[in-house]
């Protein structure tokens, strides 16, 4: 192969020609070889669109010669626009607060802008890595900045799976409305609910999650964009100060703003505990949710078999004709891996030490992993389970009508000690605690028909 | 001792004459000897606010005697007050919903209601716990309620110590403000901040917790009594169900209101875990902090040596003199310990099933420990700590004057590679940055005094 | 009250004339109310076998005057046998490396020693809390030393009751060997197992747990007793060094042994981490079998119906005749705590600092809550679960013979397409497997007997 | 696209005429589209050993016809030797106990088999998945033993990197005999150390750790091949039976044997909650290495100062000469992400239920991902930081003369309450604690130089 020579402050180092990123990439390439990933493509694209409002506010604050500042400008758009991402060779987990990150693109930006300025790659006395691309900037500011901006697009893409499964549950709801079944408490027989009230309880669920990701995408906004390396905006160009972050606003489509304190938001990332928090509670819900659907669905002949999931795939390579439930469970295994993952995310963030935290590589990788997962497991959970879910009418309601859950509705005309009483012997004898009340005259027929009533039992009125 | 004979579902048991909790809280009691602990004064008071809310609206509605209604009211007044707890004899950790400590309530509460009656504990003809006392309830609505409003008042006393907190830091950050030290990124000298700067940004960070905490505090609001077993509000009476949660509101003087989906409510615990999640990370930025707080005072001849903690014990049974930051320990040792707990909390969550959660118990003896420790870790934190920090200027000053890292704010001047050499030069030679650019005349003197100003390198102007 | 002026590094302070405890202890106990409980009196006990342990190496090294000496003998013996734990004031999370705790012992020890000796508490001229109590020792591995005897002394009591669970499970395990029950596999129906097979398997994980915790309770033996702060052993006497241990070992009645590198063993607590990994196990295997008894005793009428858990307490204060599974509820919600008590675990080792780890304090306080309540939680299990199990033979029968599952033995003979098929048809129009072979004489009724026999297809010739 | 057409359970699929994957890898890669990365080439290479030795078995038996088995050993061989490894298409996240990843295996397996014997893909008559590549097998046997033997690999790359640690520590142990440097504890100066003993400290952790994971890894090796779908080895022939442990041992060189109860060892996956936890304690040591790196040589001018990391990289993109630890920093993110990924694994563990834990690919992942993220940590560390660490010897020294902790050698001589007077006194006036004593004429100058001979304070004779 070809190479070029480059050269910092550790010394000299062959970097092939035809490469767009440099010396600096490649140490922190051999430097860390540990899962043999990828950066994120949402986290390449936005700390560009950093380096291109960095740009634009440099050359209008007449910090960075205009030629220079539009080749930088030019090479960020084909970045953002998905090209050259394959130049990005730092492992996602990685020493350092992101330098290798911010280093990286500076690289390939300012190499990029060469070769549009005519000239050769590597020739960084026409654009220069750190004093052009990386210009008013340090990686503490870039990097927790383009982070969140990631982060922020992560989340709309889950808020919209979110939202998909909602309509689902809610469609579910309004299907099954009619279908009485036992409910359950601590997975003994308790008092009757309808089908329809489960998937119902379910979207509330649902809901909550959506309001509380959305809450904690809005607080992600604020940026330490201009802070530089510990927030005390050291070496920022005043006029480049002021415009930066709207810029990045306006290049971002997002509505971004400058934090209150840059010190604070450089050194204390709990805003990242804080989105990692939001997503694990879904997570939570959707593994409960996950845990009655297979419950309600366990059998075809020795379980619940209330509802029916639509097959999948076979579910045996050995037990022919079986169906299982995969779809809730990788939900299931989505879950306890966002639940790892918060615990990472959590020791990232508390690892901080004053001016800065040098664990942003950590809290991005798994936080975006814990998104992306969620997005996908939701999208495949409602389109491969919810939507064809379908339920056993008649087997849930026999056991309602078997159960001897429902003398809860007698109990207020009849005191609980004698419930007690006629419960132990519907259990003991096998009988149905209707035919009981009905044979010892406990009650009229035309009275207990009414009590049992399957919406006076699920409704208040 | 003397007994009375009590009769349940599972048969006959003997109770102490004296007792006002009846035959299932000793049944409860021999099976959960778990922890040896009891529960937690908030949520004994709490349970009885309910039951005296319900008494009320039973009364009000019509189904419950006024006679007995009142002394009901007159007898959880009396625990409400702080009497009778010895007589809640449950462990924290128990299984069921929290059955078990609702009917340790119903049954003091009976008894205590009949004594008031002037009749003999023990007497259930004259009030029944079941009938009577939890009329239109069921543990499945009191129990999650009570707990909430248990956790609303923890949630109190710890904003109102993270406000003390707050308060602290901010007269510290007036108080350093004048003091140049060392900024530092990744343990590595890097550029100057301000004392005062640090102290501000911890309170930024506290400021946010407090924010966290006081939003989640009002989402929990949202009751599901009313609902009783599962959410279905089955024997709820009509009368009773609209009036008992602003009945609860006046007695707690609390902001109640019904969650819009009792089912949901009933089943889905989310909202502790964000509870727990807003604490955790609260605990994640007290850490953080007291970290910091080790390592600036370390020393007081080997280490950073920059600001001094007030001595609060001895440090050492073996080494005189010596005196170590406790407090900052403490407060690291209560956050590992909440951080513990939210994983509890997260899993217990997530292993409801179905219509009802059963791991309340853990949840609320997790919850309620993590917020008080939290409290007074923080109480310390202030008064033992926080307040009588002192700082070594001087050798704050000299630290930042013979360091390296001042080159970063010449780097503007003179570029990136030719500050490099210098710093280099600093590094290898034991000379200082200043003395490099004077001797070499890189600079004027007086142009780098202006650079090198305390003010104009920490603050924008 | 009356007090006594004592003084120390700081400066002077009352303490109550009567109290054994001195300056230090009650400087410790304002600094650090956070839980408000007392500390494990296992941990009193052991530090108080250590104290004597340096005693009588003292004394026999000639550097501690064998008055003195005796005195402090006899004091640690009184503690040793369970008096005056009242006197140990100091909360069980604290700062310091459990400095608070050593010096609570040292002053107990010293005021006790002079009353021996006839004089008065507070006079530590007669004896000292360091220079004699604490001689040749620091908190550094006095205190280290005591958590591991501890930790041995609950371990012991928790294998015991694991091995009593154990046997309760075989005996299960040959009570139900005859009777055969579907196979469930991802809560859908599979082949058939007997259920004493289950209860078989069951007491293998715990088989499993007991070997893993008494390796791991073996390992603990290993002490930096004679390290002293850092683990260099200075200021240990070097008769003091030699003897030291083995007395310890007496004093116990454990096999004990000095750590290979004391400085090492002074710094690096992993081995807490390796105890709780254990025991943290055990919860996991303990909780799935929670689990499972909750899965299979579900019902009585809508679930799975297959075997019953002896009625404990009633299980519902609305629902009549409810019982719960509370026992296996309990195990569950201990195994959840001990999980998230891992983790603190896991963080605090991880936070040691250099010659140091400075939170002993938490490591001891959730470490003895994890295994003390894992051993209550397995004595209630099997006390007041286990034992009481029975079967539901017919159902359990019923159930495989009704099931589809057992088309996998056919398969063999028939290839996995044409059982697929066999399997859908049953599966659609409600009727046996066994049926549709025979009536589509697929195979002989002989031949399709002896592969259904229950021997042969739960068990391997 | 050319297709042809394949059906199962479900229905009719196309699937790409030259893939060797079928339908239902197919359908198994719709369903769970979840990360987007792909299988560990480790379990791919251990399913189609596992494959290869039941086709041997099979074929000794008698029930697997020579021809098709010695085809499906050919192609086994390719896959182990690492042709066709892109032809398995399954998402490590996905539902089922790994029979998507089983029938991946058998399918393309199977399709090669067909290959070989001259016919074309998708001619199930010639090789079937299910009938041959998976007779007596099933997913549930096939999938926990691969991924055992796939570990027990990873194991032993770890093991040989963590002894390339433990050399490259002791080494420095040695080469930094001779440095005196000052301890510390809780932060705090304590008493001096020599800088080779802290590195030999640090090399018998690892050692400690090199045997905790090497005795796990022997536990691994009871595999449950041949119990098929829940233990009971419903299918297996039983000549295959005997022998398939025994062939699989020699084809993967390793030393296998089965489990004592199949059963148990299909539901209950402790062992790999154990393996998590012994990396988990390994990465805690690590971790706490890290950071005592990351103290020691914080600076260069600010900071302890103690030793230097080799630069690896410039340690920012704005501030010039700045050299960070972000060797020691990678690690320290690494241990945070396998203690994140041991939650998981527990909670998949802990999630079993009955006859199977369904959540191996989630384990399986998490666990690959930690033990090769700790080798590939570990490997950097060593190459690229400790090999190349040097000391500051002069800075070391001075800073234990200048400090205060070595009173501490003095205490023995003149008691705890005069060696606080003269330590405060050190503290407040700034003077050497040597002079103090010297010029108050406490001790002989001579007797105090061999008190405080480096070796004597650091050493027990």
């Amino acid at each position: 192969m070809d190479y070029r020579l480059e050269t910092d402050l550790i010394g000299e180092k062959r970097v092939p020609r035809d490469a767009y990123y440099g010396i600096q990439s490649t140490r922190a390439y051999e430097n860390f070889k540990i899962t043999g990933l990828s950066l994120n493509g949402e986290l390449i694209r936005a700390v560009c669109e950093v380096k291109k409002a960095a740009a634009i506010s440099n050359r209008d604050a007449g910090v960075l010669d205009t030629n220079i500042a539009n080749a930088i400008i030019e090479a960020c758009d084909e970045i953002i626009e998905g090209k050259l991402h394959e130049q990005f060779i730092i492992d996602p987990i990685q020493g350092g607060a992101g330098t290798s990150i911010n280093m990286n693109a500076n690289e390939v930006i300012a190499n990029r802008a060469i070769e549009i300025l005519g000239e050769e790659k590597g020739d960084y006395s026409i654009v220069h890595p750190n004093d052009h691309v990386n210009n008013c900037q340090s990686t503490n500011d870039v990097i927790p900045t383009a982070g969140k901006i990631a982060i922020m697009r992560l989340l709309d893409k889950a808020i919209m799976s979110l939202k998909k499964l909602d309509l689902a549950l809610k469609d579910k709801a309004i299907e099954f409305d009619g279908i009485i079944k036992m409910g359950r408490t601590q997975m003994q027989d308790a008092i009757p609910i309808r089908l329809g009230q489960e998937f119902k309880a379910y979207s509330c669920a649902i809901e909550r999650d959506i309001e509380r990701i959305s809450k904690v995408r809005e607080n992600l906004n604020r940026l330490n964009l201009g802070g530089t390396a510990i927030g005390t905006a050291l070496n920022a160009n005043k006029e480049y100060f002021k415009t930066v972050v709207s810029n990045l606003s306006e290049i971002t489509g997002l509505n971004l703003r400058r934090a209150d304190n840059l010190i604070d938001a450089t050194q204390n990332l709990d805003i990242f505990v804080e989105v990692s928090g939001a997503i694990k509670t879904c997570a939570v819900n959707l593994s409960k949710i996950s845990n009655d659907l297979r419950l309600m669905s366990s059998g075809p002949r020795t379980g619940f078999g209330e509802i029916n999931l639509p097959p999948r795939q076979n579910g045996s390579s050995i037990m022919p004709g079986k169906v299982n439930p995969v779809i809730p469970e990788v939900m299931n295994q989505i879950a306890f891996n966002i639940i790892g993952n918060d615990l990472t995310i959590t020791m990232a963030v508390e690892a901080g030490q004053l001016e800065l935290n040098a664990f942003c590589p950590i809290i991005f990788y798994k936080l975006f992993e814990s998104i992306e997962t969620l997005t996908n497991g939701v999208e495949t959970l409602v389109e491969n389970c919810i939507k064809g879910i379908t339920a056993n009418k008649e087997r849930c309601e026999a056991l309602v009508n078997n159960s001897i859950g429902i003398i809860t509705s007698i109990c207020p005309y009849v005191g609980y000690k004698k419930a007690t009483i006629i419960a132990n012997k519907a259990l003991e004898t096998g009988e149905t605690v209707k035919n009981i009340i009905i044979n010892e005259k406990i009650m009229e027929p035309s009275k207990l028909q009414e009590i049992l009533d399957p919406i006076s039992m699920t409704e208040i009125g």
